[in-house]
């Protein structure tokens, strides 16, 4: 399932996701506009048993990773987006030991939170296996991060993982994609309560907080719920060319009061 | 020339820019790459003695005049872009009482300028007077700002006005479009020198500056050359969705080694 050739190409252009050789990011949550990207060459199409997975080499922005028609990494600019969700969350714990990623199977996040040299566990949770055998296949400069000792992969529903492991976290970040389809239940209040009870005292969670320009609606009440659930929370927010409108958020919440994000707690080079 | 019917329509899709009711902005100002809005209705399509002018009614961004196929202001988040081009140079100076505006005929910075309520005299300096007419009759929320008494409006260069206004203003704001066409010579360092001498001691300036995301080579040579020129220089950014990558720059510089941009020196409800 996971190769593709010829007949790759041809879906990839009978479906109408890319014509005249451009793809175009056209869907329902952002009515009205759509980012294109130019297409050197279809790398994959398929079907996972979650998504419509697709990826192809960009003119501008290299290796591009598309799922369900939204566009989830490209080459070019996954940085802005992979340090901000995660270096947020793990420089504000002293010393983060065990983390868990929920969702991030393209391995970005997981190759950033690695560069700490304190962390002990990283435990990545993917739902769709197909994600994570396409991005060590076609994106190695962020899958490269699963050959390190210290990572355990689950395909499995992050929640479920959460559920068995009480008060075994330091960091969690779910690196969600929108909230439709497998990732519609990462974003509502009983997946924050389980982050929340996952987490060692101390502990700090980042979860994709979506676009102020396009999700006042989705932010508003996901930042009263996380509130209600934290004694401590912020947002913060990534540019991002290849994401809608250019911006994505990040929500941010502390099991302590005492937690800020605002300054690193360790330096860079001392991680 | 300024009044457009159903031929106007026609035209828009003729020539490519609008296929299957989209507009798509695509340049090779940044190749491989296009934003593309969804259209409800092409207002007016014309050639200046400049540059090529569209106005279309979108399905999510209202209003959005384009210049030469690049979109210049969406009614949607045009204040994003003014209230950052025009408020951090004006708060940095303790008392702007006389501002110039270079480009910007649509009349979005001048409103802001406006706001501030010591400015006595606001000169605005647009090369291409169609720009003025085509956005007071469809951009009325931005171009409302030419009936205050205050306004002086120059159709003419903008270097050859402040050739003729020595030490003369507080605040000089350059609204520019990208550096190819009319508005190439405001990128480059005699520009800068220019805007030097019309100021008057303690004056600001801020630049239309780019996109750190796209133009890095074109950002690097002008920070350079106004550290030359400029004895204060900094750099500051606004995200704006439908200006390319999400995000656009701007160049502020000071007269006095002193002025800082980054806190302002009057509150906003004591301008």
């Amino acid at each position: 399932r996971l190769f593709c050739g010829v007949d790759c190409v041809a879906n990839a252009e009978m479906d109408g996701k890319i014509v005249d050789g451009w793809f175009r990011e056209k869907t329902v949550l952002w009515p009205g506009q759509a980012l294109s990207l130019e297409v050197t060459e279809v790398l994959y199409q398929g079907k996972s048993a979650f998504q419509d997975v697709l990826v192809f080499r960009s003119v501008s922005h290299g290796v591009v990773l598309v799922l369900d028609g939204v566009i989830q990494v490209t080459e070019r600019d996954e940085f802005a987006y992979q340090e901000m969700i995660t270096h947020l969350a793990m420089f504000a714990h002293e010393r983060p030991e065990r983390v868990l990623v929920v969702g991030g199977g393209d391995g970005g996040v997981l190759r950033e939170v690695l560069r700490h040299e304190c962390v002990k566990e990283a435990y990545l949770c993917e739902i769709d296996e197909d994600v994570v055998t396409v991005s060590k296949k076609f994106l190695p400069g962020l899958a490269a991060s699963y050959s390190d000792p210290r990572v355990s992969v689950k395909i499995m529903d992050g929640a479920k993982f959460m559920d068995e492991h009480a008060a075994y976290f330091d960091v969690i970040i779910t690196d969600s994609s929108d909230p439709v389809g497998p990732a519609d239940v990462l974003f509502r209040p009983p997946y924050f309560e389980k982050m929340n009870n996952a987490l060692r005292d101390g502990g700090v969670i980042c979860s994709q907080g979506e676009c102020i320009w396009l999700h006042l609606d989705l932010i508003r009440p996901m930042m009263t719920a996380c509130r209600n659930i934290f004694p401590h929370v912020a947002y913060a927010f990534t540019t991002i060319p290849t994401y809608p409108s250019g911006q994505i958020g990040f929500v941010l919440c502390a099991k302590s009061s005492t937690t800020r994000f605002e300054a690193p707690l360790r330096s860079p080079s001392a991680t």
